[in-house]
């Protein structure tokens, strides 16, 4: 079991941002990474939809004999891991709980932003797990609709980039915030661009690497890292194989993938 | 037959637009809608997966006894109508052949701009089409993935659609064009913002009137215009429904949808 792969899946790409925060923590696993490119994006439709969704994408990682799930999309987090958990043995993790720890890492914090798709933001599942982990912090959620085919267009320093970042952040910026909490796996990449557009003493908060920490952990925990002696591979597995899917995927990995399949749900 | 709707299908709920002059123009016609919108956008997806996706629309439709078929859509036309029209028996019309048409009614134009999405690009289906009915045509086309979203986020006069369309027209403007071929059915709600937007001798072509005329020639040649003497009807169907999609297929019609049905393909 514990030489099994791990299971990685998002509606798209951004996933892999994850993905390579756990190939630096975790280099010795093996990964499965399946994104629903066919149907992406997931963040603008319902939470029904998206849930059935999961279930597929879950169900064709079992399928491919994977020991835990990562479910490297905030979007599908919020909706379906609940459900997920209840339904399917082993062990499944989120990313909004490891975002929450991140975002609160720095105790001083008590007034957090956080951007996401709009399914994310409405669901209010941040609010409720920042809620619970502190009392008392104040929070302005935004959707940011735009951002992610603003970066998957790689427009990352496009005059419409910031145009959309004004609408977004102004508002959270001038009422005062200590920390903004990136709740979508595509953000990260536009963390330079955030960081000249921002106030210096705005935190960004990233939750790729808490995730992998906290992946790490679950793995020691439940005895089920892996011990083999041979570096990890990666398997990406597309519902839609597309030139621009592929090239988006190597901007989100450190190192070229190898060859991208088509997957069938 | 004469009495059994017609049936039209879009990506999402930009065919819409299409329905609203179809539904001017032939106003006896029952219509069965159906928006593809759990899997929605097409246009930055593969020409397989387009195909596939297009072929499970028609069996909807067809499951709903239509007569004929308009794909309401530029992508799944360009990519799916001659498989479409070999597969199927009943007719089926797309949008490309309509848009051509209207860009050429006026004589004098030479030099033509065609904007959409990158799988509609990719296909130079409108290329193609535009070089059969004239020769000498200089043709300009664009990939504009990030209006499809602005639109759907109704940033229809935003500094980001504004940054947006100087990144796609200026260089077609600049080299010199008669007309604007807006090649997908959601971009007709931009027409107001393109008005002030572009130079005034440029024409801007919409294909939805001449597709609802086309289909008009096609049923009075097949003898399929429906001679019953009350008002037609229309039954939209969405794979995914959520409030967003339901606010936009408002703003794509003239009269308010009743009720929405979600469509299980």
């Amino acid at each position: 079991m514990r030489s099994a792969p791990l299971g990685f899946f998002d509606s798209g790409v951004g996933g892999l941002t994850v993905v390579r925060a756990a190939q630096q923590l975790l280099p010795d696993e093996d990964i499965i990474y399946l994104g629903d490119t066919a149907r992406v994006p997931y963040g603008s439709k319902s939470p029904q939809t998206i849930r059935e969704f999961a279930e597929q994408d879950v169900e064709f990682l079992l399928s491919h004999g994977v020991k835990a799930i990562v479910i490297a999309c905030n979007t599908a987090t919020a909706h379906a891991l609940p459900d997920l958990q209840k339904k399917f043995e082993l062990p499944i993790l989120g990313v909004i709980e490891s975002g929450v720890k991140a975002a609160l890492a720095d105790p001083s914090t008590d007034r957090v932003g956080i951007i996401a798709t709009r399914g994310t933001i409405r669901s209010h599942a941040y609010q409720h797990a920042l809620a619970q982990e502190k009392t008392g912090i104040l929070m302005h959620e935004q959707s940011a609709p735009l951002l992610v085919p603003l970066i998957e267009e790689d427009w990352l320093d496009h005059p419409a980039t910031e145009a959309a970042l004004h609408t977004y952040l102004d508002p959270m910026v001038e009422k005062g915030i200590d920390a903004l909490l990136l709740a979508c796996t595509h953000y990260p990449l536009l963390i330079p661009k955030l960081q000249s557009f921002l106030p210096e003493d705005i935190r960004l908060v990233d939750s790729a690497t808490t995730c992998a920490e906290h992946l790490k952990a679950e793995l020691t925990r439940l005895d089920l890292l892996n011990d083999s002696p041979d570096p990890g591979s990666l398997q990406i597995h597309l519902t839609d194989l597309s030139e621009q899917f592929e090239n988006l995927a190597k901007r989100f990995l450190a190192n070229p993938p190898g060859k991208i399949k088509r997957a069938v749900l």
